[in-house]
């Protein structure tokens, strides 16, 4: 006979039913859509996450990245987790107590990397742009000079501005100033021009979700001799085990041990995914790649000013081929629009983030969604929102 | 005409041909087997991380958690990373610089919960048992006393020891001490009785790929009424924007504010199995899944001493059922062993780590994996090794 339960909490009603997932979509500035085949890559049975297929695997993985970054980087690979994953992963290693830092915000992600940095204790300054501008070489300069730090990050596509920022000269500024030069290209890798070695990137990290077309849940990155000098000359260790570089280092085959160390689980079928998105970035081939985003922005911004709206990014130059930001039309509340366009296009777009919250709606065409029915798409749907939404007399 | 390539880095060959992963039997202590209809809800197309469903989703996976940790908690969701990202998570919001940490230390988990804490600068003691050992909960009393922590960490399951601990009393002791109890149940949880809220534990992690046969990558934690005023009465901020328990329950759903701000991009993906994890765990009954786990491992442990082999920790009650340590046969080298099983029978059994490493094997039997069929299969897969590989007069 049956004992009597010794459970407190009963089973959850909510749990009877499957899941299906609704098809949509995915062009808010991410995650993007997944084609079929990675979705497929990710659903393969998982095997060890130290089986010599799984180091086969990663050490794919570690080629994609280097080609995708353009870096021979020796320390290159993905970290077990999201973009802001990444970022942690950069800042926790590069950057002890008492180290300066300069940030260059004109965004939440220099937002963010400000608060990241000063939770670790470095000493943070800031250079600031209004939303949806840029430094100059000559600004990054003075305020190298001026606060000397040891680390300088800027985001090279700021998703929530929409600003693509130009990169040439300023790797070699930070090393005139003795100063590692971190980039975050979670949302321009592959849809933009980005040559890591060539541009003196030190440190590079990207996200899966954007234009690679993977699920979100692993985070390119890779680390430059002068980088690598850095964190692994500390007096203190890191403050996260699990995002420590030697044991990552050792992890992903990238050290002079002999044997792999176990370290953590990484997530298998993440990485599976990952490396099929590499696999088709590399098989259009990155310069491919780039031409196309910048083509297909190019065509989208026409499209939107044909249509009477307003690019948020003033610069030609400026702008982020992947993510698109679009003034909020004047007399409209984007929240109706963005809600109408997802009820009857089942098509994401979004409203803005951080310091653009309220000001623009952002468009994402990232991979497989950067092409001319996508944009035809979202241009359709755009006017038929400014027809049916409520506009007030301005 | 095409212009001449700008890219130092070539499209590497490595990349040119899909991967296609091997079914393996995934018989150590994780990851473990993933059930196709998991696999299959994690190829589902990707959604917003922030879309309703995906809100609807998340509030599943927290139901379910709720009921396989048996809590009430509001405050219980998945950490978007493994295991290891599960223990930072507790360890850094719960931890202030200077807070002392009792750390019971009976194989690796307590090594590294140590090595965590005291990266964040937190005051770790330890209490030791040998590898395979336990401590009663006077020597337990005995150190709170003497050191009068603000946290004490206990793994449930060891897995490097083939240890389960027992929990009945110790959360009343920490109490008493005004200490939170902090248990990580990665290797245990489904597989063997545990009541988080009855056995007064604060902080409860796991992980997706060890019972919940999930893909690695999303970790279930949970924390009681008591670790929340710890955590949200802080002077200082915790070390990682990303862990960062505030606006994890923002994202969650689980803190009383009338909106969720975007913090990261959840792993999608991982989420949906997730889902279906807890969902298959719900349909069988957390105690039949106990129950199972019991009943095979005893049957599992007389075939290994019918066989000559003899088992690791000597007192039955401490033995866990989810992972089986064996001493390593005398005379053979337990890397032959290993490596003729995962040759001859498709069959993944590990050797020890950390403390017990060199000892013992190891074999993990987890949630689907929890079988007499599977039993039967290591056992045979055993006999032949003993037969085949070399063994030395002793």
């Amino acid at each position: 006979s049956r004992t009597m339960s010794s459970l407190s909490v009963p089973k959850p009603a909510c749990l009877n039913k499957p899941f299906v997932a609704p098809h949509r979509f995915m062009f808010g500035p991410g995650p993007s859509n997944v084609p079929p085949r990675i979705l497929e890559a990710g659903a393969n049975p998982i095997i060890g996450h130290m089986h010599p297929e799984m180091f086969e695997i990663m050490s794919d993985i570690k080629s994609g990245i280097q080609y995708a970054f353009q870096t021979q980087n020796n320390l290159t690979f993905a970290v077990s987790g999201t973009g802001h994953t990444a970022m942690e992963c950069a800042l926790f290693n590069a950057l002890e107590p008492g180290d300066g830092v300069l940030v260059a915000v004109n965004g939440i992600w220099g937002e963010r990397a400000t608060d990241m940095a000063e939770r670790i204790g470095a000493k943070v300054n800031t250079i600031s742009a209004p939303p949806g501008g840029c430094f100059t070489n000559d600004e990054i300069k003075k305020a190298l000079s001026k606060h000397r730090p040891a680390l300088m990050f800027l985001a090279h596509g700021e998703s929530s501005t929409g600003v693509l920022h130009a990169l040439d000269g300023i790797g070699d500024l930070c090393h005139q100033y003795g100063c590692l030069f971190l980039v975050d290209c979670v949302a321009s890798m592959g849809g933009a021009p980005l040559y890591m070695d060539k541009q003196g990137i030190d440190i590079l990290y990207t996200g899966s979700q954007k234009v690679l077309n993977a699920p979100p849940g692993s985070a390119p990155i890779s680390f430059s001799p002068r980088a690598c000098q850095k964190a692994f000359n500390r007096r203190t260790k890191p403050v996260s085990f699990f995002l420590d570089l030697a044991w990552l280092a050792n992890y992903w085959g990238c050290d002079d041990k002999p044997a792999r160390t176990y370290h953590h689980t990484g997530p298998v079928s993440a990485f599976y995914s990952l490396r099929e998105a590499l696999r088709m970035l590399a098989e259009e081939g990155l310069e491919e790649s780039w031409e196309r985003h910048r083509t297909v922005a190019e065509y989208f911004h026409s499209g939107l000013e044909d249509m009477g709206l307003k690019l948020f990014v003033k610069d030609k130059s400026s702008r982020l081929p992947t993510v698109t930001t679009i003034l909020a039309p004047p007399g409209y509340d984007w929240k109706e629009i963005t809600s109408f366009i997802m009820k009857t296009h089942n098509v994401e777009v979004s409203g803005g983030l951080g310091p653009s919250a309220g000001l623009v709606l952002r468009v994402g065409l990232m991979g497989c969604n950067s092409s001319r029915a996508s944009v035809d798409m979202v241009l359709s749907a755009f006017r038929d929102a400014l027809q049916h939404c409520h506009k007030s007399k301005v």
